[in-house]
């Protein structure tokens, strides 16, 4: 069977560590802690009925929803089964030749770009400068052949967040050489801000962005598989041609009201994330022999300082108590002192600091 | 946009002819009338809240309920999004040179195979056979260069079934010739003796058999998706290395009890079939201007036998009554005369029948 290294697989861990599935708490998916809102659970109760019809192919509903939440053209939206099966459409009907990107980050870029025969390049973001993107020496050095360039923004696993301004630059950049730019905006709505650090507003006037979001992590519905792409006609059009038929089940289909019903609940998550952030980061930074780069969304990259342990040795560590965190040593650049870790409620992540605290000191001495 | 020409989409039916979705009798969807099974929709409801977390990528328990109801290894199956991905999955992988399929039949063969690049021959099954399938023909005009002969069983859209004599006969055959015979069991629980219709028992003994299945129409889950395929260790272990992970969303993979927990429910199933099938099987005959092909499964093909009246205007005719049928007219080697319609319950039969009649008679006269 396929190795999965991604976080989130508690059917592993519960079976590892003879651990309940239920009492395993998570921190290695970045999934929104407020849980899946009430308005949306009350819709999948009532939607259940609906399964014995075949989703609608073209989501409209969805789509609509989806258009109106961000003020794009419908023909400008494809939805997926989740930001994986997006990523993977739109390698395939576009074949670039050369992909240039920032790592560490998402694997699933990569892997996307060698199934259908890119070659990438990397620029590696440098633990000196905190992981943060210099998108002036970015820009110097996208080669002449590069087709596409691939940014996560925030970026997973660096918690980093490129602003605007500077993206528009590397946008507009990308359009004088006909590059297309592709953001995974999958964490956006997790960041202080929210929206407002989005690319979509540019899409109108810009043909060669396209943005990728998913409805996993803002609305903690993993499980579901929604994800959704913004572009151009063309390779929108392009992407649903290729598309495998019903990938977006009919559940997932009728979520869409949840982006203009439950607001109440984007705030309450933008509240959460603003303080919860600043906490658990100030909290973790008190480690000594841990370093923490500060997060802009709701997880937290971390190296260990410890000579002896690796992020696999804590991993397992910590799992034997009921806690997982997401081993990061499989991201480009990244070694294995590095790991990942949600930033949950305020009562998880007491939980976490409390666990963490036992097992550092135990390895200390 | 994609054009869908599949059954089953209401949603367009419904903008079309002004009629609200939950109104349409749908007769162009093969599912099974009896609808969810009453523990499968508690199993569903109570996971909802399963959904904050990513599915399982290898559905384990899944599959291991799959491998207990049809008594076969773990290690040889493989689920997916519905039959669909199974289908592409396997093309994928594979990427045999040439196929050898019966027509007409489901066209999703024909679009992974055109995907993956795959040269097709086909079979014309004759009307004049009442679209039953020749073993013996079919078996010496396999050509040398075939790699995959591709069978649905029963087939759609013709509801005829081909008995396991005659497909072992093929098997054997294939073997000696080290070609791969994929069948397509979707409907096979929806037929009189239901899984003694299937080859999945010569899976031990042929590595040259795959059996492509579904939850869809036997549990009336097509909105679901979920689909699955047995097949040989290394067939299997490629198409999991292959595929989108997590594409079965954490609903799908939680219901895999429902193939023990509620034989009532396939005892019914098979009870509804016996009967429903020679009931509407002989109503639909007393229309002299059709010609009705005996059904072995839930769906019954039918050619009209009136000038000047097609199937779509047909098809037209009845959905401005709130009824659809699945114009036929799509599938190679049938024309514009062919149209499909599904086996409901008595009284959705019996209302199908009426208004058959009225627009029928509208036609003549």
């Amino acid at each position: 069977m396929q190795k999965h290294i991604h976080g989130g697989n508690i059917y592993k861990a519960s079976e590892k560590y003879g651990i309940n599935a239920d009492d395993i708490l998570d921190f290695s998916a970045n999934i929104n802690p407020l849980g899946l809102p009430e308005a949306l659970k009350k819709t999948l109760v009532s939607s259940i009925n609906s399964l014995v019809n075949y989703p609608d192919p073209e989501c409209k509903q969805l789509v609509k929803n989806i258009s109106q939440y961000l003020s794009v053209l419908e023909d400008n939206v494809i939805v997926g089964n989740g930001a994986s099966e997006i990523i993977f459409l739109l390698f395939e009907v576009l074949r670039p030749g050369k992909v240039f990107m920032p790592a560490p980050t998402f694997a699933e870029y990569a892997k996307a770009a060698v199934k259908f025969g890119a070659d990438i390049s990397y620029f590696e973001l440098k633990e000196q400068n905190d992981f943060k993107l210099d998108i002036d020496r970015f820009i110097k050095q996208i080669e002449d052949e590069v087709d596409c360039v691939f940014l996560c923004n925030p970026n997973n696993p660096t918690s980093t967040l490129v602003d605007t301004g500077d993206l528009l630059k590397l946008l507009k950049h990308c359009r004088t050489r006909n590059i297309l730019m592709v953001i995974d905006e999958a964490f956006i709505e997790l960041t202080v801000g929210g929206n407002s650090n989005s690319m979509t507003g540019f899409l109108k006037e810009y043909d060669n962005l396209f943005v990728i979001r998913a409805f996993t992590k803002v609305f903690a519905v993993p499980g579901l598989r929604l994800g959704y792409g913004l572009g151009s006609t063309d390779i929108v059009k392009k992407m649903w041609d290729h598309k495998l038929p019903w990938s977006v089940n009919s559940l997932a289909c009728s979520i869409g009201n949840i982006l203009s019903d439950d607001l109440c609940y984007l705030r309450k998550t933008g509240d959460w994330i603003a303080k919860e952030k600043e906490y658990f980061y100030g909290r973790l930074r008190e480690f000594s022999c841990l370093k923490v780069f500060e997060p802009q969304t709701n997880f937290a990259l971390i190296k260990i300082l410890l000579d002896g342990l690796t992020s696999a040795k804590l991993g397992d560590m910590m799992a034997a108590k009921g806690i997982l965190i997401r081993d990061a040593s499989n991201f480009t650049f990244l070694d294995d002192k590095y790991f990942r870790v949600a930033i949950k409620d305020r009562k998880s992540n007491e939980k976490f600091l409390v666990i963490l605290d036992e097992v550092l000191k135990s390895c200390k001495g």
